[in-house]
């Protein structure tokens, strides 16, 4: 399993809209080839930021995601709503 | 969905045994009431970096792991086994 969760931080006027184009982008994205996990979270004392938790079966999948029509969909529309620059973290999953 | 994701960072003489204290806490973790996720992640660029990623149906369930025998027992193993204290930050699961 290769994982990256990518942390987000959104302006206060544009997270209704941000959680709207991450759930289009997750309903999507769990039907892909090989995608395990799709979760949308919100951080509990900062409603602003937000993590993407996107597990896939390898690595291959995981950048396959990055050309999906979706992806770049989501990735354009909120790209003026970010706070800062966001962040993906590439992590190994070692159970399951 | 109640999610919390604890950053961990290791000793890296016991890098080795974190991973099988943690494989243990999770075979037992994901057979809890309420547990949808407990995902055992190392960090590609850090090897001595971890992330727990723990779901829950809600808060309730999420409390009562850290009553268990297992997460207990998990706790005290690697106590002495952390480069820094563990952080673990809660998070509303937005979808699925």
């Amino acid at each position: 399993m290769f994982v990256t969760i990518v942390h987000v931080k959104v302006k206060p006027e544009f997270v209704d809209d941000f959680i709207r184009a991450s759930e289009k982008n997750h309903l999507q994205s769990v039907k892909e080839a090989g995608n395990l996990r799709f979760d949308i979270l919100q951080k509990e004392a900062e409603p602003g930021e937000f993590a993407l938790y996107e597990a896939y079966a390898d690595k291959a999948s995981s950048a396959a995601h990055k050309q999906t029509a979706h992806y770049l969909e989501w990735r354009e529309t909120v790209a003026s709503w970010m706070a800062a620059p966001r962040e993906g973290i590439p992590y190994k999953g070692l159970m399951p």
